[in-house]
């Protein structure tokens, strides 16, 4: 199957098979993983391969209480680090100004492209994966748990191992189409009859589907937790 | 070539053949972008195809004066956009919180998720790309170029076309090595000597290497510039 059928065909795997991941499979993610693109060359980002089971059944409860995180064989976390490469700017001898919300958002997003390419290279080798953006809740908790200095901040928590036979049956779930998605040269809202005509398009009502899920999601304590432990994180990049 | 592969020799391209990128190859990239992990399926992305001249010639100046964007056959901004499912909710009765620094981060993370697919879809179809993250500076100025809401953040753009045979040729940037990038259970700055040994690994030297770099890019007024705009930004998701 060639590079394009793999990225369409993609489904997140949350039950896996005991069997764990050899180091070789491991080397191959990880080469990928800093093969991404990144920053002037920069890497802004930091990996903690959580082997410790009791840290790990910890995160399952810190991350929105997931048990199958305790469980994953592998389990990344994707830090996005302003520490490192002001440390190295001191032990040369020069007076950096401290991270900003700007580093914060690009190491981020450095951390974010190395986590992809694991995902994409982890699929390509008959891994599973599943992204838990909830890592970046409580923030107090989590850093003392990491050891996280006040300039990391944990980006996400992508949990890989082999699919079940059911898992890898599951269906990808419909996307929007690229009408909703892409827009030619700016931005604009949606009128209402695109946002219904959005939802029909992928099987949903908007009008049944949309209060469950505002509630369920993204009015939920978990979502107004993630809020306030981002704000916390940024604290530290406010100067 | 594998994916594996693929994803391991992948380089940025900055100069591009003048050939535009087919229809039927944009298709396909978008659908592997469309087809990325995005939390509970939302997509919370919008992206902008800038197909006027004009545009492109403003956004490669506002993109820290970088002329090779304007001459891209394609280009893309993503937008995390935290004002689509706002509007639904809305529309479907709902009363929605306002969008929080969460919401920004998580949807930012689904833009680059989609982004890095795009680029890995389009390596495999040998179309280079080179992510612009400058798109983030100067707030005001493309707020109103490409008439963004308050709720939707220009994340990243990511430009692509064939590459020039010099460019094909490029070498790719060596990365640091995996025992500085890849720590166990807990996070902890690198010693002054691995600090060192770091850049040495890579065949800099970190007393030579890091000032200059220092001054050209972490105190260059772009990058003071980019953490005051994403500032600006932050600003309309502070409740």
């Amino acid at each position: 199957m060639g590079t394009i059928e793999e990225l369409q065909q993609r489904v997140s795997v949350r039950v896996f098979e005991p069997t764990g991941i050899s180091d070789e499979a491991k080397a191959s993610i990880l080469a990928c993983a800093f093969a991404a693109p990144t920053a002037g060359n920069q890497m802004m980002y930091t990996i903690l391969d959580i082997e410790d089971p009791a840290i790990k059944a910890r995160l399952a409860d810190l991350a929105d209480h997931q048990p199958f995180v305790a469980s994953a064989p592998w389990v990344l976390v994707f830090l996005a680090d302003c520490r490192r490469w002001y440390d190295g700017y001191v032990l040369a001898g020069e007076t950096p100004r401290p991270p900003g919300v700007g580093d914060f958002v690009l190491a981020g997003q450095d951390a974010l492209i190395a986590a992809q390419n694991a995902v994409t290279a982890a699929w390509s080798l008959g891994i599973g994966s599943c992204y838990i953006g909830d890592i970046m809740e409580n923030c107090e908790a989590v850093r003392e748990l990491l050891e996280l200095d006040p300039w990391v901040f944990p980006a996400t928590m992508v949990v890989f191992g082999y699919p079940t036979p059911q898992q890898r049956r599951r269906r990808k779930p419909e996307r929007f189409d690229r009408q909703y998605i892409v827009l030619t040269d700016r931005y604009r809202r949606l009128t209402d009859d695109e946002q219904r005509a959005m939802y029909t398009r992928r099987g949903q009502d908007l009008g049944t589907y949309l209060p469950g899920f505002c509630r369920r999601k993204y009015m939920s304590d978990f979502a107004v937790e993630m809020t306030r432990s981002v704000g916390a994180y940024l604290e530290a990049f406010k100067g």
